[in-house]
């Protein structure tokens, strides 16, 4: 065993989890667990990953077992599905970092932004998550197609906001092995916007007829 | 007399306004006034940017007045005065498109996001002023050094956030007159997230030693 760290992906069968999983583990920088509801499932899309890797790297897990075996936890579920996923996994996450992907769109009005009850989802992670896990709220900005590319450099940063300087810098490496940016956004308040610009985004890949409108911070 | 639009910037005399105002009047492609509250301020910032232009291309009048002579009134006060600063123009806005650059911050913690009771600034600015007026919200993430540097373009891009088509292809116009690229970023409600980025901004300009960080739309 090396000294790596283990990333579990919950709910990473879905949009960005599987390439995510294969950005991080074609970095060298981690071991990768895919989690999901059912072990099969989370199996078979580590096999397409690891297919696709032409390499073993990536195991898949239910996710109760990916979140035990992960030092770092990532969330990427649907918005609809965020409060019941962080509820199940309370108890398994203590002492973890969770970087939360999840945006909280609004179907059919993707394009609108909608701003959640508690803020924004990262803060509303937190509040169900209690003190004893470090929310960190990323890549909410990067759009699927780019992550599934994993030859290509991603032109989009990731916004990081988070109110612990240790699990930012970590979400801040995760940006950086995935072949992003990952730069400070503030604290876990500022979440409201990186998840509102994926809807900007999704405008604006519908008004340009693109498919990955990312973002750029200048003059740094 | 030209065909040109007469744009007014109530509040004029502050930090975005001399260099919005120096960019639309070098343009060539508006009449430019700066208003104020006080018609002595609004003619000193005016002649300070004729010299700076080296032409007698901007008027300065009192707020009202500004207001009244224009097509266009581009917003530009802090927001600790925009409830007030409107309610005051309400009548003579009737009719007219209001560009709103008001970032609702929140000293001293200026970095955090703070969203106000009406969801944004552009909101609160169409609550007030009713249907007669086109708000569109723009121009809140390029920084007042890099609008004051007018032989130079601006590596920022302008989102614009409104409910009114033609309102936002104006705002676009004035994005593009100014040296920057104005998007389409959806209807006024998303002005959430542009607002917001100014803070994310200003606290990425602390972290970074910078002065006008900045963002770009990639992808389109």
């Amino acid at each position: 065993m090396t000294g790596k760290k283990t990333i579990a992906l919950i709910g990473g069968t879905g949009n960005e989890g599987p390439g995510l999983a294969a950005r991080w583990a074609a970095s060298g920088q981690y071991r990768v667990i895919i989690g999901s509801r059912q072990t099969g499932k989370a199996e078979r899309v580590a096999a397409e990953i690891n297919a696709k890797l032409g390499d073993n790297l990536v195991t898949g897990l239910v996710n109760e077992a990916a979140v035990e075996a992960g030092d770092i936890a990532v969330l990427t579920v649907p918005y609809s599905a965020h409060q019941a996923t962080l509820a199940g996994l309370k108890e398994k996450l203590q002492g973890k970092i969770l970087v939360d992907v999840t945006v909280p769109l609004a179907p059919p009005r993707v394009s609108q932004v909608k701003i959640p009850p508690g803020g924004s989802a990262g803060q509303e992670a937190q509040a169900i998550l209690g003190p004893g896990v470090r929310v960190v709220s990323a890549f909410q900005n990067v759009g699927a197609a780019h992550l599934e590319d994993i030859d290509h450099p991603i032109d989009c940063d990731v916004l990081v906001c988070g109110d612990d300087k240790e699990a930012k810098a970590e979400a801040i490496a995760l940006a950086e092995a995935a072949g992003t940016r990952g730069i400070d956004a503030g604290p876990l308040q500022n979440a409201v916007v990186a998840e509102g610009l994926t809807a900007v985004l999704i405008g604006i890949n519908i008004r340009h007829k693109v498919k990955g409108a990312g973002i750029k911070i200048t003059g740094i």
